[in-house]
């Protein structure tokens, strides 16, 4: 699986549409290296050899032409907090909705649904978990260090969303980062809808 | 038709979001023999050659990699209450959002619809078909037993649903489970957007 | 443009879940011969040569093997009443939620849509399009003989909804007729989310 | 990237159902010549040969069949006022509904939302934009100086809606006005599901 096969897949989905959302996969770890989508790419046909290779600093070092997105710095400091090597981030309609539906709270609590089972590590329904929602900034030094924070608060999340934005998820692996994005969505789907 | 097939049309759907779902076929019926999904495979690009057999006790018989689903006790309890040849389990948005807002009544029931004559043996809009909604439940042993005895008290039923979880159906051949699994997802979505 | 293209092209949208919904085209007007989808058939893979031709009296009259659906006789009669070409019947949700919605007053007005222009004579966004509701019925014969009235009322109409049950309509080309399918789920839908 | 393409693609979101929608790309500046879509074409398979070439009084200059959109004076009215290479106009269910919904208020105004950046321009969230709504009209002429008249009122607009009709959009090449498309459509939507 590649950045290209999700690409497609999320874009059939409908969740990334309008070039929106931007992909990251860890290339190397020491000194840390991630292959990223550059901005303005179409996600459902991105070709690999657009994909930008950035240092820890969001500095592109495979010399390719175009600029990696200004949210790079989000995806350095996921790989950083969670030890991910994918990082998924996806513009839906229900994760803006619900972005905005839940801001008071700073977050929403999933719990009940077989579904959570698909989070790594989650093996029970019963599981509680808690979907941080942070301010939109499109200060990126600053919103980096706001993940930080958050990721650090909820050592056990596995996704946050973005105010008005979207939503970011990860995994040790893409597939796994890739399942996380579907299991997430649906459970937005599915609250959004049951809150209709 | 294949599962692989099967697969492919429900992916697209979004009814097997994120690896979740599972599926069975008949292969043999004394011994009984189940071809089922393996745990955590997608349902989008299943190989035939990934499916596992399974005896009647849920042990993999044919020496493949991967375990099956810990749901596969649920797969052999309709096998053997219906005498079905197809079992599939999908996870919807509708079907669990029904199973939540019917939960509380332990099933809804579906009637005046023309969709319900695809349900088999169904020939008219007046049949009323009662749709079962079981508690989820971890303890897999404990949840088959319930499902026999909903099987047994609702013997017309075509398909149940797990609250917060999704929906089983099964038919006497692979394409006939598939078209149950299309009329009640269409049945539960009729119904939801009715009430909205 | 064949019933083959336009099953695969309907099944897409979901409007003939479950192997629902029937096709027919006329093969030729004197004596009349129906070339007609067989019950049961999967709409999305409809292979032409399982397609019945069958006249005016609903007999398969090419020899083929399978029956044509009992709603054949409907076919027939909107070839006789409106002249036309083509007739497609879909199960969609909307109209299945609208169908029921309308149901007190045996149809629903739309009026003031630019899509109304894709009706065939329709040249303003001002026509008035009433698309009468007639009540479901496994009684065929009676059912007809509703259709046939329902339409001598209102010659002017391009489509009717089966309470509870879905969509007709139809073309002076099978290109036509799917552009009216397309058309009234459209507007259907509009006027559902309007409502919701 | 070509019309056909687009259309393609939007016909896949089911915004140009039933031939509807339009497209056009400036083929030449001085003097002006448009390649636009027939009256009556499907956009999901579109052939380019069926393109025609039309002048800035919408007369076809090619020598093809068919004749242009009676709508195709607005697009040489938005290429005029915007000096865009390419027009796009849609009909989807949400910005039909919202047209109606913020009838009242001649517009709609979208702010703080991510995807706001993906119009041509914007780089913040903050971004207030305003989607004109104009009433819908069957005398062209007379709504192409309306056109003429909202476009210059509101120069920073990016789309309008014809109200119970569609959306238009643009671009200084036809992929910017294809993300245009999308991001507008998903900022429609998401708005109309909040309002929900």
């Amino acid at each position: 699986m590649t950045l290209a096969d999700v690409g497609r897949r999320l874009d059939q989905r409908g969740w990334v549409l309008g070039t929106s959302g931007n992909f990251s996969e860890v290339v190397r770890r020491d000194p840390l290296r991630l292959a990223i989508t550059p901005s303005g790419a179409s996600k459902g046909d991105l070709c690999l050899d657009e994909l930008l290779e950035i240092d820890e600093d969001c500095r592109v070092v495979n010399g390719r032409p175009g600029r990696p997105s200004a949210e790079a710095r989000l995806h350095v400091e996921i790989v950083r907090q969670r030890g991910a090597s994918a990082v998924l981030h996806t513009h839906s309609i229900w994760s803006t909705v619900l972005s905005e539906r839940h801001a008071s709270g700073a977050g929403l609590a999933i719990e009940g649904f077989e579904m959570l089972k698909g989070l790594e590590g989650v093996s029970t329904h019963q599981h509680r978990e808690w979907i941080p929602i942070l301010d939109n900034d499109q200060d990126l030094p600053r919103l980096a260090s706001v993940v930080r924070e958050v990721l650090s608060s909820h050592p056990a999340c596995h996704a946050f969303l973005l105010r008005r934005h979207g939503m970011y998820t990860w995994g040790d692996t893409l597939p796994q980062a890739l399942r996380h994005v579907e299991i997430v969505e649906f459970l937005l789907e599915a609250i959004g809808r049951t809150g209709c």
